[in-house]
């Protein structure tokens, strides 16, 4: 095993070394690799328009309207079906979008650089609660929201990641995680870190006061503002330790709302895939699991990077909105460190004597011991256009991590 | 006893039922009842100019630099040892200060309402790290920043306050406890969640942008401002339960720097107070325990009112800070359980599965169970003028709490 345990050694070291920095906002279009007017990205491995859950294909409709590449529903359905829009996975444009994840050419990313590694990872803005595309909601509202983040939140964020030379996403997660942050479900104090750190360039970005006022408000009431360039960072680190020979390092692990899929360190660019499960949590008032699609998103990305249920036991308010006690909190991290090649002493758990986050998920330790990998997810609407219904708990699928690890031993010739 | 518990369940209740907000900021001499230009305020129970440990007496200096009552060191003593300088705890005026407490008429306080009880309560404004005057330093730049203090940070902060409404300090603290903060020494938390909640309105008060700039970079950098209006939180909720005939509900817990006092809703104005104790700790590079001064500080009105070390179970990352382990942090609080009258549940622990802190501190039991108070403190040098060395634990000395035992068995005639 010398040469998978060298190769992990190596990939994992390229983890625990990155040094994500959020460097400022683009228009997808502008800064994504490859991106195209044709081309919407999607969370999850690849999946084809007829297969796409509610959700997603809400998602879908609602950024052809904002494209204005469509007026009503029915013609992005029409549109759609003519061939005339691709589709792609986010990471494969070293972009992750939270649930359904779709991107389309004008919308504003953040963009976050990793400096060690010298790569760069993109994702949306996050769009804040209640009816948002991200949950497969496109009403006007929804659309006009995101037309606000177009007009003035971008260009407010990026002019004041401009005046302070960025933030130091690293140095944000971690002390977000002594501050009762898993990083997945609950970006609380990372939202509130990332909202003081920008205030005082924010206010000299020459912003009407009124501009600045609606952006200051989007960060105080938006507990999930610092989800995507936590994500974005998330990326910019996995990303940076994919493609070593021999590695058997989970690089991302993503559902399409229809599958869940994996990429391995060493094995390319090949999704390992199998069916999506539905989370397991608390609902709002009104909502069942048998309204639940089944799992969806790139926000997987941070449990791949060692944070979100990963790290959970620095977290234990989250119990209170994803199901569960204190206790479970704690052995939801316990239970991670068994098929983990590594702790992560950036970022310390307080509870756990700032023991490092368990991080680099192996393939073979999965498979081994069957202890699969824990994710925080919120839980959407199986019907486009509904939206958010609650928040839970879920496994990642025992097939993918089957599957990776018969493909790495066919790669080895065993 | 029914007489003493039905007095303690009327007292235990009104703190309890306390909502404490932030509602302005105004000038002490203007705001602070029975305040005087003569008349200095300082933490703790009564105490002379002659008995003031190094770093009050520092305080005092520069209090009298920054009214230009006195222009060096040398002249502020004179002046206090003519006796034209009058001294009164903070405590009687129904305000509170970290460290050396000292309020001069000119400083600008946070007032607090306790919307239930109608009652108000002050503190002055946190100054940050470093030399400052809490710690007893009288530099000039301590001075040009309690200036700057006064002319930008304190009207802008107002203007916001009134913009907004006031701030809910109960949700505050809540909602920070869920942070990682236990609200006395650490309050990065509560700090960030301040800054958040102003943000919006900061940027309507017509200040330059030079100015709302500094006022941003305040709130970004200084993990302590949340403090003094937290602990101005606790001092209104703490009086609206004192002088209740009977009861045994401890009011107030304060240092002078000297002495160590306590008050009992039931004993009136009454303070009982023992030598005050040196705290163990972790001190700055270069300081030891002999450099340090006895405890000081009203920001025991913390502990008195069921936060700081009685709720470090919400803050296991503060031991980083106050030494040991995150099994301390939870033992700290689980012990507070066996000598106080209730649990507050509108501050749950999510360590503690959301039980409430433990709250209201019984004379009756400290006195049975030989259990004393614990207080997280700030640790400053002996000698006037030279700040914070360091931060630690330290215990309530148990001869308060005998004295207060003897002096209720004599006023209810036993």
């Amino acid at each position: 095993m010398t040469q998978i345990d060298d190769a992990n050694a190596t990939a994992v070291r390229r983890v625990l070394e990155a040094t994500p920095v959020l460097v400022g906002v683009g228009r997808a279009r502008d800064v994504i690799p490859d991106m195209a007017d044709d081309l919407l990205l999607h969370a999850g491995p690849p999946i084809p328009w007829d297969r796409m859950s509610g959700p997603v294909r809400g998602a879908v409709t609602g950024a052809l309207l904002y494209e204005r590449k469509a007026g009503t529903e029915a013609e992005a359905a029409v549109l759609v079906e003519s061939g005339r829009i691709r589709f792609d996975p986010c990471h494969h444009h070293a972009a992750v979008g939270p649930m359904a994840g779709i991107v389309s050419g004008s919308m504003p990313v953040c963009i976050v650089e990793n400096r060690r590694g010298g790569n760069r990872a993109y994702a949306t803005l996050n769009e804040g609660y209640g009816a948002v595309l991200r949950y497969g909601a496109y009403g006007a509202a929804v659309l006009e929201r995101l037309r606000w983040m177009e007009r003035t939140l971008a260009p407010a964020l990026g002019r004041a990641l401009d005046l302070c030379g960025g933030i130091d996403m690293k140095s944000l997660i971690a002390q977000a995680l002594a501050m009762g942050d898993e990083g997945h479900n609950r970006n609380r104090a990372g939202s509130a870190l990332l909202g003081r750190l920008l205030g005082p360039h924010l206010v000299r970005t020459g912003l009407s006061t009124g501009d600045l006022s609606e952006v200051f408000r989007y960060l105080a009431d938006n507990d999930l503002a610092a989800l995507n360039p936590v994500m974005a960072a998330c990326k910019a680190t996995m990303d940076a330790a994919h493609g070593v020979a021999g590695s058997t390092l989970v690089t991302a692990m993503a559902r399409n709302g229809t599958e869940f899929g994996i990429r391995v360190s060493g094995l390319g660019e090949r999704w390992f895939t199998a069916p999506a499960e539905t989370p397991h949590g608390l609902y709002f008032p009104g909502f069942t699991a048998a309204d639940a699609n089944p799992d969806v998103g790139d926000s997987a990305i941070t449990e791949t990077a060692g944070i979100g249920a990963f790290a959970m036991a620095a977290a234990p308010a989250i119990v209170k909105f994803v199901s569960g006690t204190a206790r479970d909190a704690l052995t939801s991290t316990l239970e991670m460190y068994e098929i983990t090649l590594a702790e992560n002493a950036a970022f310390g758990i307080p509870a756990l004597d700032f023991r490092g986050t368990p991080t680099g998920i192996d393939i073979r330790r999965v498979a081994r011991t069957g202890i699969l990998p824990r994710i925080n997810t919120g839980i959407a609407h199986r019907t486009a256009g509904i939206g958010q219904i609650g928040a839970g708990l879920v496994r990642a699928p025992r097939a993918c991590f089957d599957q990776a690890v018969a493909a790495m031993a066919a790669a080895l010739g065993r």
